[in-house]
């Protein structure tokens, strides 16, 4: 079996950091300073300096942004929809931040396998099941879907955040299969202690 | 039954143009000066400026760069997959791009409805058979999709390029069954002949 | 791309006028007398004498006959199930019937691509869902569905109306798809406005 | 449990033989004199006049027709598509046509359960495996399919016959779910012996 | 077409009796005296005798233990879930077993069809909903299924039973599929008299 | 959000060791000696003991045989399987297990996750294939898919293993999915380090 130092991170080539656009290489050595590592989404999408730009802007205006959800929230639903649509890359990656953010050591295996069956409160549940269905079914989402997610609180603004974390991260699961996108090592072990 | 003057544009609530942060509304009445109207996409997503940025950056990255694959191959594509998705919007809007680009007044309702059918070439059946496996099925794909891409003259960058494409309106059609996101009636006879 | 001058109207053998049998061939010159053209499925069914008659005897039994559902109506099943069996005929040529019967240039798009955000009422919405049933997952019809139905006022011979169309169309579907039967030209346009 | 006698056969109403217009009670009536009984897809159908005629019409053009297809063949598409769509009527009556037909008592619950570990040849088993096509995922119908029928012997009129059987059985098998058109019990036990 | 005496009762390798571990020979006399002939699950399944002890300690558990469900209730079951898996052995041998526990000609290839047609008490309806529900989409099972099945009469432990019998015949129906395992001739037109 | 302490292990009754069958609470004991702790698939389905010793039985006579396939590859089978069931027990537990027969921290999450992605051989890819197959879709399971094992070196005997895996815990996710099974906290870091 292969480890990262022998594997590819991409089936596409992967620019080195010195070739970069420098926007693109300054965001990537301050998150490298922040983890310890360079996780390898932002390798793999640097290969399309636009599309990069494009895709982070986008990430943080969901995933950064003020609003009802929690951090630990959001990567529920990136954990539960990526999981679904079999992603490797988010699953690990996402799973990794969802342990560190729900100060949780098992909540990341539990969403990712089943979230009915996983140590969430009702809500978080229905959330999921929203985001599930946009995730799958988006063409069928009606009133009544509205209607459940009002009945636990949530309001239109985090609707439409659930929406987005779902459409978004379904765009990404998709660009990572077909990229092979790895996940670092580094996300295996993190947050399980 | 409805038309557009009495309908709503979105479920959720649309800025007015003069509330609109200057780069969004500038960007807005560019495009209506060139098409003469205001293709809905953008009231919608105005309604969250800094998604709205990251959409239409990400939109222009695939759909505006240069490319193997000519602008009406990349909006059969679009037609295809949202299609399958269900998406009222983007069928419509992006139907009606199709058939300005290709020149050809049949050729939206034809991929819309069963791309196999259509009066296309084998390659680009080959490339929006790929488009619909990472639309549907991103998680099989593999190296024998990008083989059968290479035999049809696809290069590695061509297909990034239908991923990217069929990934990103993924997202699109996703936010426009939520957001019931509703077409122009201009839209329905542009290019129709 | 080829236009209908030169497109083939069936994978299999379409006989000249001149060689059908009589009753066959007149309906077809009354239809083409009315209509400008010969529809395809005339053309294409015609290598069948008998199945020939036999559907549109079926055909007018079902879309002919007095009864509570409008003639739009019924289009609008056809259209709906039939975008859903991805048949190219049916959709482009019962949608140009669709606006032509609802007066509405509008309506068969929204039909074709996804019924739930469609310019409807209720009460066709829950026509459409049910004949998507019935075409989609008939053996799960029960009493709840009929209660559905005769909760927006439909009674049982509507009901057996709805079925019918639904069921009959998926034969037409089926046919179409194998016969790679091609949609006229005249039909894209009609009753756009 | 609930026998024939006090069962019903339509959930909608039946005519009585001496209401029928004479047509139809005279084929009813010469199928009761061949067979003992009267199957009860005939009364189900008689409530609408037109669609039986219809029906019948198209089923005759269908199976009485000359053609390569044995009648036993025939059979065994209606059997395979039918337990497809979880048509009971279809199944156990035309189970029953099929043992008799093939002079062979296992052969319509091998069918019905599994077509492809039935006692049949590779060429019949090819023969249905582009049955089910055609009745669950007729879109997809291309030249690759008639390649492998030809591959086996069938020609292009055979290919046609296997579609219209499992297209005009997807009719018949909506119907009689939507009827819930109970099978008569002199069907189960034919042929078996 | 091939019939039992030339045809082969499973793609692996079937033991000689007298080659047979002697528990395993015994249970097997035993069956075969009672039944006047050796079901062929017993033979394939010899192959690995230490699978079929636990294979058969496994049935005997859930099928032959006290409980609220009747042994014709328990055969439903069998017969219903077997039929979606497509499980020719299952449907033909337990529908033999399920006509004679039921004294019910009939009620094997109604279940084996559609269920939900079939001449069966509402509470059994809601029984088999169940166990095809564990049998298809058992990671969705939750509190509201528990509910459902309570309010017609079920308790915990019969929700066990319920739940046990699909998911060990979902075991039986993949090895039967695999091994090819051929129904005896003899189940076919057991307890139809 | 509930830890273990606090969390019911069992949405069914779960006897107290002292309560036990003899073999039953032995057999758990010496599981509790070597690990360190009490899987929780033993007390769960300790509330069944004839069920119990079945279980356990036809485990062993898969997972333990003697055979070409490697302990961690059964594993692997396990996971890939369980993770498409949405069993959250099977998951995590046997995830575990895998690390540490494979040695290596990473393989259970990259084959709970997409095993199409994970550090396998071309082999060991197949063999899931097979595996899932056999677990999704085993009715259509034929020649064509023993010849594809055969051509990785795979013999008749073990792919009546994998088989046999893959059923075996089909029938685990099941029971796991409606007893809501909970997976013991220590699984979720074992093998890791």
């Amino acid at each position: 079996m292969t480890r990262m130092s022998e594997a590819r991170v991409s089936r596409f080539p992967v620019p080195k950091l010195e070739e970069m656009p420098d926007d693109i290489r300054e965001r990537i050595e301050a998150v490298q300073e922040k983890s310890g590592f360079i996780p390898n989404v932002f390798l793999v999408l640097a290969h399309r300096p636009d599309e990069f730009r494009a895709f982070f802007a986008y990430h943080d205006a969901l995933m950064e942004k003020p609003g009802n959800l929690t951090k630990a929230e959001r990567e529920m639903i990136v954990v539960a929809t990526s999981a679904r649509n079999e992603c490797q890359y988010c699953v690990i990656a996402h799973g990794a931040i969802l342990r560190i953010r729900a100060k949780n050591p098992l909540i990341a295996d539990q969403v990712a396998t089943n979230y009915r069956k996983a140590d969430l409160t009702d809500r978080q549940k229905a959330m999921i099941d929203f985001a599930m269905k946009v995730s799958q079914n988006a063409q069928a989402v009606g009133d009544a879907d509205f209607d459940v997610l009002k009945g636990h609180g949530f309001d239109e603004e985090d609707i439409w955040d659930i929406a987005g974390i779902a459409a978004f991260f379904g765009l990404s699961n998709r660009m990572a299969n077909v990229t092979t996108m790895r996940p670092n090592d580094e996300f295996y072990a993190m947050g399980r202690g």
